[in-house]
């Protein structure tokens, strides 16, 4: 019904004036503030846990409307509050800005929501553990069962490839579909030089893959550097264990949620 | 007595209906709060420790039922109160749930108290040193003095020995006596691709082994790092350094605890 | 204006007697709050990076005089106020100490606002991921984008070469002319077994790349300790990735400034 | 004079059936409350600086007695207060221990005191950094200027050249006085598999190197696995440091020793 009415809303910017159709897109409709609420609190767990910093970004897809998502302005992500929460359609374009700045790097999210009706969150990094796998010819791989998201395979954007010599932001549709191409039906993709993104059908779920992407990085580099021969997760028991972390990871959802919870203004 | 008590109730289950003999296990008694608290607080100190996150778990054996075991429910391990404390059969089977879930590996602990009438606490983590070497060829020593009760050796539990492709949990009896055999009379075994399984006769000294197998762990990687010769500790000195750090640990629990204790919610 | 004014001063003192010309230099005038505010919140945000601590420091040049410049106090960077910010004349006199002690490297802020009129704000560090590069013929080269404003290169200050051996400091005009000469056009230079000088054109860029040198350092040395080959970032990427860091660094600023604000005594 | 006192004392006891000669030796005198302080509190600014944790110990020499010396008793060093410290003599007799118990290695102190009149306080560490260079046939060097206390070289005090196989600790007189015939004229000494133990003038400066110690060996390491050649301070630049050193350690005491005080309960 949503796609509906967009496309009787594009069809009818069709007959209007070409300025005109520089509108703001409509809005997806009002969203449950619990929901917000775990958006909000996703950009401050993230920071606790070191795998966002003054930058990075979180954003959710519209509860009700699979064309629209939801991300903080452009601030500091352990600084957001409800009110900085803007929507977007998939082309990235802000539904009420209100003099709210937008992420040069939106993109990332609204291309990737396009080519992935399964994801309904994900989150855009610069953690300290991937960006080594980022710059390197050997692969991050599954070394631990709570990095089991990380099979098959994670690939690595190289943003040389659809821009040549860049400013290495993914800041227009493009690059961020040649991202969602490069991501594919992965979870996780690393960015040259630069970071991650990491993609799930939860916000819970989405954070759980950026920690645990971060932190089985950092395992991998120390059990690389024993200098022994490594055993990684075989594929199928990286199948197998997905199950498990869909069942337990809401543990570790609740205590983030509520460390973060305590230290929020009142 | 108790285990005469517990023979009586396996006879009596006997002659009930099939149906019946999946009743609850009876309890091993009440339990003297301080120790519950010691509990309670093993769960804090270890998170903050970070030897466990929102995973892992610390078990302790019933102090006068030998054949139950108490841990708390499936709550990431920071959030733990006296409330949370469910009691269990050696059979991991829960006395009195009262809605509470249970770890899904559980088993880990209750074969390990059936296999080991010495150990009366058992820690199990995925703590960041020890897991690549769980991934490596090359063996966790000890390293230093705190390490001593690294020695003789450190075996890792490799699940696709009893399990084959699996979903990496020792979700059940059978994968719990097979972990249970590794360890043998060791104090550590490492779980490939998963964490390390920590025991001892109390919980400050179980406490105590998973934090500094986790100190040692990292001594060890930094050592060999340097490249030349590493010289590791000597069976015999290892075995006269038990006695020391039995008579020293108190200090380490003591100052844990009073932390924690801080911490908590009056 | 102000440079008329001190040149009349110069001529004034020429024509008294000798002893007379140690006279202290003339204060630039008064500074407004906000911007002295901004340097004692430096110094802490530095010390919450652990870019700086006991030891380093952070300077401005004089807003309203390009001969002058301000700094802290010897005092540890973490204690500063706004009264222990100093006024220095370029040849590092101070205008008015009342009994506070300069810093012994007082010099390398001296002289490099000499030498680099576009320089408003410095930073020198020992900051620990920095340090191994200085001692390494391996050298610090931007690996992610963040990074980018160590290209075109990093130089390594070698103090042996002006002073010999000597006790490590730049503590005279001639080491901090030679320091400012092995810089020349960059942002960065090591120097060696001692740490680094840091320099743009307003403090919140200063101190947002004194604390990215230290992280792309760390996570260069990762990156190398992974064994394969390293793709760094192409001078033309760094040269176009300015833009951006310009573009966005005060998102950082902001949150580092807020969370340095909230911890200082009212 | 307070050598003459103790030979006197030393004399009478000669004349006493040897039952008594067991008496606990007479006390130094008052101290001064201020020095207790600093000692109490460079027991938690070493916690602070994870130099410590809950082991490890520092002392210093008597203040107006030079035969006596001053240590916490046997407890962690973070819980340490003024009541807490005892009074030894030179054999590490305690001069009145009101039940409390002492530290089964403070013969490391009392021994070096001996042999080392210019010593006034020890530390003695199990400091992360300093361990992995304890095992390894790759000697710790000063690799900054803030390290150059470790020149002219570190020695490794291995326990097994007097004692054999031993339970590790410096438990006895023999042993102290072999490690102290290690340490020689030297700031710092490893101990095999153990730790550090460190020496200097005065408390501050104690706290500084063995601090220091710790962050030299960390960046050594770092530097060292870079791959490249690694240019370590020359001697004749650490000897000319160590003045520096003297004049500028005071900084980073005064901010230690002020963040320790505001978390001493009142």
């Amino acid at each position: 019904m949503r796609m509906i009415r967009s496309g009787l809303l594009m069809l009818l910017l069709g007959l209007l004036p070409a300025h005109a159709q520089t509108a703001a897109p409509v809005s997806g409709g009002p969203v449950d503030p619990a929901k917000l609420q775990d958006l909000v609190l996703a950009n401050r767990v993230l920071t606790d846990l070191n795998v966002i910093d003054g930058f990075g970004h979180v954003s959710m897809r519209h509860p009700t409307d699979p064309n629209r998502y939801l991300m903080g302005r452009s601030v500091a992500p352990a600084l957001v509050v409800a009110d900085d929460i803007m929507e977007y359609d998939l082309d990235s374009n802000p539904v009420d800005a209100r003099g709210r700045n937008s992420f040069l790097e939106r993109f990332i999210h609204g291309e990737i929501y396009k080519a992935r009706p399964d994801v309904m969150a994900i989150v855009h990094t610069h953690s300290p553990g991937v960006i080594p796998f980022s710059v390197s010819s050997v692969p991050l791989r599954p070394v631990f069962h709570l990095g089991a998201f990380l099979s098959p395979s994670v690939p690595v954007f190289e943003i040389r490839n659809p821009a040549g010599q860049s400013n290495m932001l993914v800041s227009n549709p493009a690059l961020g579909q040649s991202l969602a191409s490069v991501l594919g039906d992965r979870n996780v993709a690393l960015m040259r030089g630069h970071g991650s993104v990491v993609v799930a059908a939860t916000i819970p779920m989405a954070v759980f893959r950026a920690h645990y992407s971060n932190v089985n990085a950092q395992l991998q580099m120390q059990a690389m550097s024993l200098g022994g021969p490594v055993t990684f997760m075989d594929p199928e028991e990286s199948q197998k264990t997905l199950g498990v972390i869909d069942q337990i990871h809401g543990r570790a959802w609740d205590l983030w949620k509520r460390a973060a919870l305590e230290k929020m203004p009142k």
